[in-house]
């Protein structure tokens, strides 16, 4: 049996030095751009499109004066912004049929290295969609990068869980793991059987987040399988992988 | 009691996001750099100069004529260069007594990092001095940085096993561990009972390395406090710690 490579970044810096082409990668900031992105699609919106800038965000809106402006620095809303980077926010009465125009300090970045390393698709994953994420990884037919978006350069725990817990439910048959993708693997091994919102909170970024009181974001965080879509990012924009066009 | 900070850089590239002022710093590149300046000053090098380019590195030989000049591109030594980056080839009989001037693609910008976040002391840091490094971070009253060099950017196995392993020689008790340390501790703890040469050997470093035919390189990597001093990093020298300052 062929076995497909396994790598992780564990920081958007490894990017840098990532060749991708024919890679699938499957994009992670679970606190919180992920899970935000994921629980926005899964309660209708129409598109997420991820900038780098709070001014490329504006202008963009200027452009599309219907759709919504979300995103943080330094974990809260700039100014005149419609919303935040809080996945409860993000309600199906709010973004229901909506663009919405998110910029985050580090999920997209992220995003963007993983296209400009020629992967193809990109997805977004998070604990809310495991599963799908996982069903995604095992029908590509080529090798998988995960790309970890970290805090602020440094590295995040939950991240790197997350990609140990996709490679987990994919199981070792047929994979070669790279160092960073054991690494996670061995996180996962080490965690699974904890609390899963614990753990989060208990990384530094959690604590950082709960510090600011967005506990409740952590829970929303690690509510498994909570949203089973899979958000594909393509031109610049991330939408929901279309029905009927599989084989 | 006091809690002390114990962070880790899995890459260099974290770096850039890291103040370490008043950290005592640890620089690992396992393979090879931190294995061949222990093992030269341990047999008898007066100091190790390690300089980021080759053409830095030539310069600084031409002014100190006595000098051997040491490194690799592509783990084997530029041309004109009388050693390479393997320690066996630090033998006393070679460099005894002599200034070496070194350039690796790894382990010299891990060293100048921590040296420009502003940590002090910066200590190398070997599984063959692994016992002479816990004394000292043991000894050391402040938080502690450990700065993984990784292999051309990307992570590696065998830097963060080291990290874990002095953390797990530290012991919990009065440490505060950030992300990256709790990482390198459950990698230690998940390869602790192993052949350390095999696990080292099966890195994505290590078998690089083994494929070019350094596997004794590694044997002698993973040989455990053969080498029991320690090199501390001043003024872009590196020299074994002078006996008798201690108190």
């Amino acid at each position: 049996m062929e076995t497909r490579l396994v790598d992780v970044a564990l920081l958007p810096d490894e990017m840098e030095k990532i060749r991708a082409e024919g890679f699938a990668a499957v994009v992670i900031d679970i606190l919180r751009a992920s899970t935000t992105i994921v629980t926005a699609l899964a309660n209708g919106a129409a598109r997420v499109i991820p900038l780098t800038t709070v001014e490329e965000a504006r202008a963009r809106r200027e452009k599309e004066p219907e759709s919504l402006l979300g995103g943080e620095r330094n974990a809260v809303p700039p100014p005149g912004f419609d919303l935040g980077n809080s996945p409860r926010e993000y309600t199906p009465e709010r973004v229901n049929g909506k663009t919405i125009i998110i910029t985050t300090t580090n999920g997209t970045r992220a995003c963007q290295s993983a296209d400009r390393a020629g992967a193809g698709p990109v997805v977004i994953g998070g604990f809310v969609n495991l599963q799908a994420v996982t069903d995604f990884c095992r029908s590509f037919k080529g090798p998988l990068l995960f790309v970890c978006a970290g805090c602020q350069g440094r590295f995040s725990l939950e991240d790197s869980l997350y990609a140990g817990a996709v490679i987990k439910r994919l199981g070792s048959s047929g994979f070669q793991l790279t160092d960073g993708a054991r690494t996670c693997l061995t996180l996962y091994d080490r965690w699974q059987d904890g609390d899963l919102a614990a753990v989060i909170a208990n990384g530094d970024h959690g604590r950082r987040l709960a510090g600011l009181g967005f506990h409740g974001d952590i829970q929303l965080a690690a509510a498994v399988d909570s949203h089973p879509v899979l958000p594909i990012y393509r031109d610049g924009e991330i939408r929901l992988q279309s029905l009927g066009c599989g084989d």
